[in-house]
């Protein structure tokens, strides 16, 4: 298996499982000379920190990073970063009813049919928790967004059933007034309770994340096969339970005339910009200076504490028990991560960006 | 600019204009020995190729691709394949129209932005003219995917608000009755229809294309970043138009409970499989040997023949008066590209998914 | 087999064969906005056009190179540059003698075993005849370095046992002066006289080509695994026939003490430099700003008119009759091809560079 | 900076500086199943750590590697490798006279002008301390190796002026016999004598380690620009001090005929195999299964205890006056790190060599 590296210029390598010693990672091309403020990578952290709420899961993870190499006296080197986070809480569960199951939508048949052997504790590689170092890593490339002022933010915006009206005109200041990531108060708060009542069944729900990115440049992304969006949307794809990915009217452009969906320039004052934004902000692969927009479906926590009927590694029928700690759903966790992932991509193609012209 | 080439062992490289004098590309890392059957070849371009209807641009050209290397005495010899597609019919039009407009939701802009100057005969590399090639390429992939006996194909399921009824069981041996390679005739007669109008009104529509890959073995697909339907989902975008891609349940997953959406794994003699197919034979980013199943969201094609307002590269308001010769629905051409970047990603997959075990 | 691109952000990939209908490559990750003086790219292919005088191949090719994307109206678009160049006289040879033999260190041997199959014709993609398309590309390369003010050559300096002796100033100006690219005129005759020595003999010499660039700016070069002269290694040493490369005092400084090694730096006005530059111009893999100095060995040409004992593919001992085209002495042909291996690397260097700093 | 990743499908990322916390590394791409001896990759850091007799640097480092993830239940999982080993004797020296200098022929000009800052604590990530972590991976690759038969050492063959005799057969079990890794007793000796005397003038000596891999397989080594000794080029370069690098005659295969270097096949039994083996075991750029025999020259430790003129970043004349822990010749301690990169370029090889036939 080689595919534990992300990006081109910006580089993160990341290793470990989700209940060995230790997760950890490398960032590799990171610029030197910019200034890290670590307490806001640890808030990041923090951001998607198990624990958080009677919404997520139990398991107590500090999730504080360590970082190795690559920051002298607060700035960075040009070296590589590395970085460890240590697992604390990964002894304490009995993984015995994993171990003799092929859980339903986990990786555990897969990896096992891929590898011919299994890390069985808790999904082991396969597991969410290795997000956490994307987490880190993304905190540090949105300290090189902030520089070129370049804002980003993601959030809830539909869980199960539960969605923010089209109406609502977002603000995200207030994405993080609430445990679920929902920037307006009253959807969120039927959100909560559409997943208080999943929970009490033993069962779990999945959502979706809305993001937006401003202030990007125009030039961004790479033509033909690495285009801005193309490599968003493996960047999402890539985080556990995602099913979907769309840029501006995504699936609904579908539906749409020409005439509807094209955004006509218009130049006011020394800015060009587009009327609407159905495209999102990317034109042929490239950052056209409006904002980024995208959402990222997230299919329901595999995990449920209902029973089901499943085999186990020998073929044989079983009635796998739910137990753990599990959260009945991930999106709110996931809008750090979506935020660490788009970060990562956009640090690389500006990077990139500077060599597009002699 | 880098970004022209796709894949880790099984790799493309490309290069041409839209109305430069050729087009061609580079397919590195296919392996020795394969006997590739050139009229097949020829054939997945001729269903890509423009003038096959009343509903495809007129643009004459016959798409003859030449191998220039690679290839020896019918089999590949492990060297790169190189090749070759002539433009022809390249200089019949006037794109003064275009030099002096930013065409909306076209390329023009992004990329004189970004590289200071442009190519503004048809597009230049952002045309979907450059899709040809992958064509070629796919249709090698297709051949060593077939000596596996994986399946694939893809087909129109939506054209703007017309869509296949979910009740209806896709067969995938009608794709080709028709020019729009739905296989629902119904259906297929309701889109022309469709298309038929807004091409009179000078306007265009999207689209959604459907996919299914059958018989893929468990174990393809490189995880953490390299997920397959992370590397599916970025081949994806990366094709002209494409707004958003989904898996299995896709955004609708977003909606349902764990206990609706989880996949139950049983054994019927030796084979194990699962009883639904919400995941869309990926699971944890490693197929698992159930159907691979995915839709891709198309916007309408930008060039209408509709005046649209926008501005020049001075930034001065125009009228830009269309002309020329475009689909006024994409989608049908654009299912033998979509197979072509699913082939590709697959056979890359398999490839590497020989250096799993000791 | 991949392993026919070269360079991260200037990127080239090859393919085609020695008897095949056409070679050819694509540049990817040129820069945009480049003049491309085409004289000159074609002026580097005539330095290593066979039949330049009769101590080299009388195979018959004009070598032009036809561009067929990437530049319009004379500059560089940022679009991939692809190209092509058809081998013409591919097929007045019998290559009989060559399918029914291993011929000594051919790749003959190696290429059937690791493929399963050969393409016999005059060596296929082991020719030397590949290396048409890296000068192709290195000419581009150089055009680059030219508005860096870089300046690269190398030259012939040893030819079996005949070298230039230490105590001469090399004037890089000479170095086309004479058929073998020996800057020294007296030495070059001597190396003539041994060549043609061994030619009437059927036998073949080695050589040396020494290279120096000049101008290079601090800064040049990734650590660790991509230090510059790593990657200008890994360039010369993908030359066929090289055995050796070495940097500043090579392997004489494997016998010299530290004090002597040191170069120690000095600055004079507001340039730093070191009063000696025994490490090549570089250090810790960084360019130092002094200049690049290093020296590539090649072996003499396996193919000679001599008979020898070699086996076929069917494990017969044989008697190989020599016959052919060959040149006698490659290294003066082969200077062009190391000036453009060092050019592509240098430039890739140059625009890595660029993303060092915040 | 990107440039810490070696390999393209068994991947090492490492990070770390001299004088930080800790060193470290990823190992992405390791095959599943491989049953990990532990012992021996600590035996392998043993062979390099400082401090094993008065010829070597007193640094006092236990070298001790953790793993981290990847290796479970004493089996690789297929996941990715994580390792640190930390620093524990990195305070305890002064290191402002480092600090206020550009040492001569170490990296301390280099990084500065190139990064804009400068890890002065004993030579940051330019030190050959980074060197620890390729020596895990290559411990790791050589048990790979070893599973295929394939045997791999290398032996220091000068020091200064004082060379093995070309007349003496090198037996690999008596490398270890001494503490200069010579495997012949009686030179050894006379070296350990030739850096005494250098030590005693505080001087300091380079040398040549010269290496063999026994049993390859035919058919490893990906061409055109991915040969297998260009890459193993690359990776030799790669280590500190290295200047120089050659295969089979190396630099004295420029001075001989074709009829004298070319390797003539027999065939003895099954087995193809050539009478010489001037090539050094790769012809055309793959392994063709004779020893593949190398030669790598380094130039004289840097650090050395006379006094030197140099300048300080001001660009201020200074005199440097040496102190610190330094070895005086090197090449005994970088054995293992040329064994370690020489085994991760082969089992990179290896896996690819698993894709070349359908």
């Amino acid at each position: 298996m080689a595919g534990n590296t992300a990006g081109t210029l910006f580089r993160l390598t990341t290793f470990g499982e989700s209940h060995g010693s230790a997760l950890g990672g490398v960032i590799d091309g990171c610029p030197s000379g910019l200034s890290v403020d670590l307490e806001k990578v640890q808030g990041e952290l923090d951001r998607r920190r198990p624990g958080q709420s009677k919404l997520t899961t139990q398991r107590k993870e500090e999730d504080k990073v360590e970082f190795l190499s690559g920051i002298f006296e607060g700035k960075t080197l040009g070296s590589p970063i590395g970085f460890v986070i240590k697992n604390k809480d990964h002894k304490s569960e009995d993984y015995s009813h994993v171990k003799d199951a092929y859980r339903p939508n986990h990786g555990d048949y897969t990896w096992e049919k891929k590898f011919g052997n299994r890390d069985y504790r808790g999904g082991g590689r396969a597991s969410a928790r290795e997000t956490v170092c994307r987490v880190v890593a993304g905190a540090i490339a949105k300290q090189i967004l902030d520089l070129l002022g370049v804002e980003l933010y993601s959030y809830v915006s539909v869980v199960g059933q539960i969605e923010i009206p089209k109406s609502v005109k977002i603000n995200p200041i207030y994405i993080e007034n609430n445990v679920l990531r929902c920037p307006h108060e009253k959807t969120a708060n039927e959100m909560i309770k559409a997943i208080e009542t999943v929970q009490k069944e033993g069962d779990s729900l999945g959502g979706i994340i809305s993001g937006v990115v401003k202030n990007v440049p125009v030039g961004w992304g790479e033509p033909v096969f690495d285009k801005l969006h193309a490599n968003l949307g493996k960047a999402l794809f890539s985080i556990n339970a995602v099913k979907g990915v769309s840029f501006g009217e995504g699936f609904s452009a579908a539906k749409m005339k020409g005439s509807e969906m094209n955004d006509l320039f218009v130049k006011e004052g020394d800015s060009i910009s587009t009327k609407s934004n159905n495209s999102g902000g990317i034109q042929a692969g490239i950052s056209n200076g409006n904002d980024i927009l995208f959402e990222v479906a997230f299919k329901p926590v595999a995990s449920i504490l209902k029973n089901q009927d499943t085999i186990n590694p020998k073929g044989e029928k079983i009635n796998l028990v739910g137990k753990g700690r599990h959260d009945p759903c991930v999106v709110p966790r996931a809008v750090p991560i979506v935020d660490a992932m788009v970060a990562l991509v956009l640090v690389d193609a500006y990077l990139l960006s500077r060599t597009n012209r002699i």
